[in-house]
């Protein structure tokens, strides 16, 4: 399998990348076309789906940014890694842990987010 | 969705059920007939196929438990929770974090267990 630590760090690119031509090229690198991404506050279907949800936490969140908690781990075709949304400055606003499952060719086919923590 | 907290102890249940006739009726409440099941260290399929693995992991570690550690979390048909296998004597041997996704029926159809930590 491709490396957790390689995918996690495509995927974090993804969710930081404002850049629209950007960051639907690195979807498509660490996206299956028929990915699903599931959290408890929201879900996306397909490369354009996954987009327009990464497009709304970044307007919801200006200026924060992904950046991996701990070292993203994984064995066959599975993988999970948590994450911190913070500023600039390091202040969290909420922490989490993503679990995926791979497709064949060693991009994301399936990704449930689950809330770690979450800043008053 | 069924409560995350009564699958997970459900699950911990059937883990450390030692009666086989008992075992499998545990199985049978927790996991659809077709579900599976995988780790780094191990795979199960079919009801029958993970009472073997848990069989297996019970001659490998007499006298252990396997105890839940923190809260079980879920959201729709996903869960995840941490888990300890110890001694009687609360002496750790392993941590670990298991994902599942459940069938329509509340059942867990697929769990994917990761270690966190093993001692040496």
């Amino acid at each position: 399998m491709t490396n957790p630590i390689e995918i996690a760090t495509r995927y974090i690119e993804a969710w930081n990348e404002p850049d629209a031509a950007r960051r639907g090229r690195l979807i498509a690198q660490a996206w299956a076309e028929d990915a699903q991404y599931l959290d408890p506050m929201m879900a996306g279907e397909g490369h354009g789906g996954i987009d327009a949800m990464i497009a709304g936490v970044q307007q919801q969140f200006p200026d924060h940014r992904f950046v991996l908690a701990g070292v993203p781990d994984g064995h066959k075709d599975r993988v999970r890694f948590s994450w911190t949304l913070c500023t600039v400055n390091g202040v969290a606003a909420a922490r989490g842990t993503d679990f995926g499952i791979l497709a064949a060719d060693g991009r994301l086919s399936s990704v449930t987010g689950f809330l770690d923590a979450v800043s008053a």
